[in-house]
């Protein structure tokens, strides 16, 4: 199958480092294609811009929207943007790793997301209609395709626990699980999560490129987090608030994951 | 009163930038000062890196959070990163202002977040002990500063509201809000939010502008949102999760905030 991880990391001699390098081998080894967007090692312009159109719909008055529309239909994108966006296409499964900054992913790869996400390709797609909100939230352009988080963190994982002070860690991430990748149409896995990354010795990232190489080599078997479809009749629309009678009296990111039928 | 506001678009004649002009102008009526950290007309360097240091540690490796704690104590940072950290503390209160581009701030911001907030300026400062886990969450360099978020979004409010599909909007702004302002010790306002960007008329933006006017009225008293401080009795420090008889049997997020009392 062909794999594309999108790796965001400034020191190559890092953990980060080993690990992606590790995935790309262990990958590779099982058969796969790999392609690596390695953003730092590419420069990757990071911010959304007027330069990011080559020819502007209107010169005057900078629309992130219109004219992202405009650029991606007319074939107007800025060749970095089209170039990130034919490895989505050309991936059965994308990997996005990256430590978390400040409870999110680093700029750099925000804007990989606000920059390859364009309108028309990744969010404006579908129709609008009674029935229908756009091909979003379990369709769209990456319909089919896998993705699935690596992360790194220097907290301690009772930090990220249910109780724990940063919040849990499944609703740190849910903005980006199910509102950057459930959003274009992503099967999402689970997250491969490290912590404490300060006390890594040899033993221990023996053992957590282990448990990396297991997570790699059920890619394609796993079961995807449970997230809502828009349009499958869980929702009103165009309100977009869950129906009375689905999760009844549930609020929050929880509400919109499918709960395990004992 | 010192009031600074970072703010984060692309085109000034837009309805941010529209915002923006009038917050300032009506701070400066009220007889505030007034700096503005327009981050795109700065062009702010984006992307965390090994040239935010003037001097390596260790030229060979480079550890973002070594370089950081090295390159604050020693005066060692970019330039750009001393003066934005130099504004922070002539403020009273921080306005950050953005369109939610998915769900959480543009990369330019967040590139800010990323390269402002040094190590020993918004983290790893203070002790850790058996009682207290360094100067954070309540405590901290921005401490006895408020801060607030001005946020625009093209979706529906509905869509964002307790049910909606895109998760309740304080939930999604909870890393920012706890994460990244109470964390280095803000108080931290309820943010002011415009939704359905694309309808706004003249008649709309007066309404808004009026209630933006309003919030800036009461910055300096408004009640902040009531995040529980890490040290000061609710946690249990190393784990830093809730104490047992603290909000018992809540999990998530809004476990952290202390309940209005009827």
């Amino acid at each position: 199958m062909n794999i594309l991880i999108v790796y965001a990391h400034p020191e190559a001699k890092s953990l980060n480092g080993a690990l992606k390098d590790f995935s790309v081998a262990h990958l590779q080894q099982a058969g796969h294609q790999v392609q690596v967007s390695d953003l730092y090692a590419m420069h990757w312009k990071t911010t959304l811009d007027a330069d990011d159109t080559q020819q502007r719909l209107d010169p005057l008055h900078f629309d992130a929207s219109k004219e992202s529309r405009h650029a991606f239909a007319n074939g107007q994108q800025s060749a970095d943007i089209a170039a990130e966006q034919a490895k989505l296409l050309w991936a059965d499964a994308v990997i996005f790793q990256f430590p978390l900054w400040w409870f999110s992913m680093p700029a750099i790869m925000k804007g990989w997301f606000d920059r390859v996400y364009a309108y028309g390709f990744a969010y404006g797609v579908g129709e609008h209609s009674d029935t229908r909100w756009g091909n979003r939230y379990g369709e769209g352009s990456m319909q089919g395709k896998r993705a699935m988080l690596v992360v790194t963190s220097g907290g301690w994982e009772s930090h990220y626990s249910e109780r724990g002070i940063n919040g849990p860690m499944a609703d740190l991430l849910f903005p980006i699980h199910h509102g950057m990748l459930h959003y274009p149409g992503f099967d999402v896995l689970p997250p491969f999560l490290v912590h404490r990354t300060s006390r890594v010795d040899e033993d221990r990232y023996a053992t957590l490129a282990h448990a990396l190489g297991q997570r790699l080599d059920t890619l394609f078997s796993e079961t995807p987090i449970a997230f809502r479809a828009q349009n499958g009749g869980d929702y009103q629309i165009p309100q977009l608030t869950l129906r009375d009678d689905v999760a009844p009296g549930q609020t929050g990111f929880h509400a919109h994951v499918i709960p395990h039928r004992p």
